[in-house]
């Protein structure tokens, strides 16, 4: 199997040119990326942001993570009155810059993109056994009403983590929301590491580490929307994921990079294929 | 979980200075790392090396593989009467850019580490599920004559992959050689992917690309060693790796990476322990 047409998939997920964005600072780290049109806008919000040729950074007087929430919060809704921001959920993300570190902040998460923060993710292939043998994956068809990727295929589930929440909550309600899965079956599912994306998006620059897992779900269970936010599922054959990414109904780019490295962690994409090692490391590298 | 120990084992993995070394270019691409010291014994030997600022390069007149490949024999056949290669086996790897890529030339594997050039190797972890559900790993223990790393812990099945081979010809040749498992269930050992080290050693400076796969064995089935580079075998709870790696009989630093690789994608460790994404970002970035 050629790869180069998958390699290309990986590296849209790593489409991301620093030079046309300013560093956003928080506390002297940097957690995102701010367009400069967004931060000319930002400077004379002069009490939460400062602007200058270091770029963007919260107010240094801003030293707890609540008082940076409620600044940020003001200040996402004036821009979100102004369209600079665009739908506003009220669910919170929290910012940080590894999963497990203290968060620096929460914010809305329609102002991740925007100001390019980092997201986290977690997202669950799930995969049936036949009776003869061969392994099928579950696909979703997105919702024609969703406002990100309308009508594009996707994982049978995949969620935001929102502020306060573990990777393992995140699951189980996302089983139950998007799929029907119910709590004891949610919690089978099996952390199989994780991809990352970093790529600009109208909105801005998507940041995002998604935890991937794997469920392997009974034959006669058919999963069963339950949100509103998923107009189907189906089944496909687990080797014939390689040809529908590249030439099928296209999936989200998230959705595809987890699907890949479904593939390559059991074998239906293998050393011997051409573009192996270019394919993996383009999964696997830092996007920074 | 806490993974900091286990971190710092992905950290040795990369534990490399450019400082230390010439980059060692043929045909106008960097292919590996070269100490001073041997620089400067090279020097002399100039139908066969430049060296110079921009460090060493095999000669350009040396246009085909074939004639690299039969200059480096003599050049090779040389260093190592003087002691600067040691453990000449008289089995060559082929050196290219990508696995996938045309060999540029074929070098004895003695003198991969001295010119610091990236070879590939087959890694199995050798799997089992006991009756009451719980996932064992096989377990070798490297022969006390082996000339790297004896005595010390590894995976079920590990070798370098010799020019000319496959990944699936090397797993399903050292499958038999190493643990008596014929080529009929050597042939389910399935991909799961890649890791990487470039690390300096004694000899000079390992930089391999691992492609490791899993192998599920039946439970009455032992591995046997053939060829007296594996001293026994015994099955240790999956569960009790991480723990054995840090704090056991000592591992090969190969071993650990693959066996680490494993943990992760069978949810051994997951994204709510303690380190997570550092983790998997230590085992899975470039390491350049």
């Amino acid at each position: 199997m050629d790869l180069t047409p998958l390699i290309e998939v990986t590296r849209a997920a790593r489409r991301f040119d620093p030079r046309h964005y300013l560093p956003f600072h928080v506390a002297a780290r940097q957690v995102g990326w701010v367009a400069p049109r967004l931060a000319e806008r930002l400077e004379p919000m002069a009490e939460v942001f400062l602007v200058g040729d270091f770029g963007v950074a919260l107010h240094p007087d801003l030293v707890e993570p609540q008082a940076r929430t409620e600044a940020l919060d003001r200040a996402v809704e004036t821009l979100a009155a102004e369209g600079w921001i665009v739908g506003v959920r009220h669910e919170r993300y929290a910012i940080r810059e590894r999963f497990d570190a203290a968060p620096l902040f929460a914010i809305e998460r329609a102002a991740a993109r925007p100001f390019g923060l980092t997201t986290f993710a977690a997202h669950v292939n799930g995969l049936t056994r036949r009776a003869d043998g061969a392994v099928e994956m579950w696909i979703a068809r997105r919702s024609p009403t969703k406002p990100i990727d309308p009508g594009m295929l996707d994982n049978l589930v995949g969620g935001g983590i929102a502020a306060g929440h573990t990777v393992t909550q995140t699951v189980v309600r996302e089983c139950f929301e998007e799929a029907g899965i119910l709590e004891p079956l949610a919690r089978k599912a099996q952390p199989a590491g994780l991809v990352r994306l970093l790529r600009e998006v109208p909105e801005g620059v998507q940041s995002e580490v998604i935890f991937v897992h794997d469920l392997w779900l009974p034959p006669d269970l058919s999963p069963r929307n339950t949100d509103g936010e998923v107009s189907e599922f189906h089944r496909v054959e687990f080797r014939s994921l390689p040809r529908r990414i590249v030439d099928g109904d296209p999936f989200t780019l998230d959705s595809a990079l987890v699907i890949l490295d479904c593939l390559i962690r059991h074998g239906v994409i293998g050393p011997d294929d051409q573009g192996y090692e270019a394919l993996v490391a383009g999964l696997r590298e830092a996007p920074r």
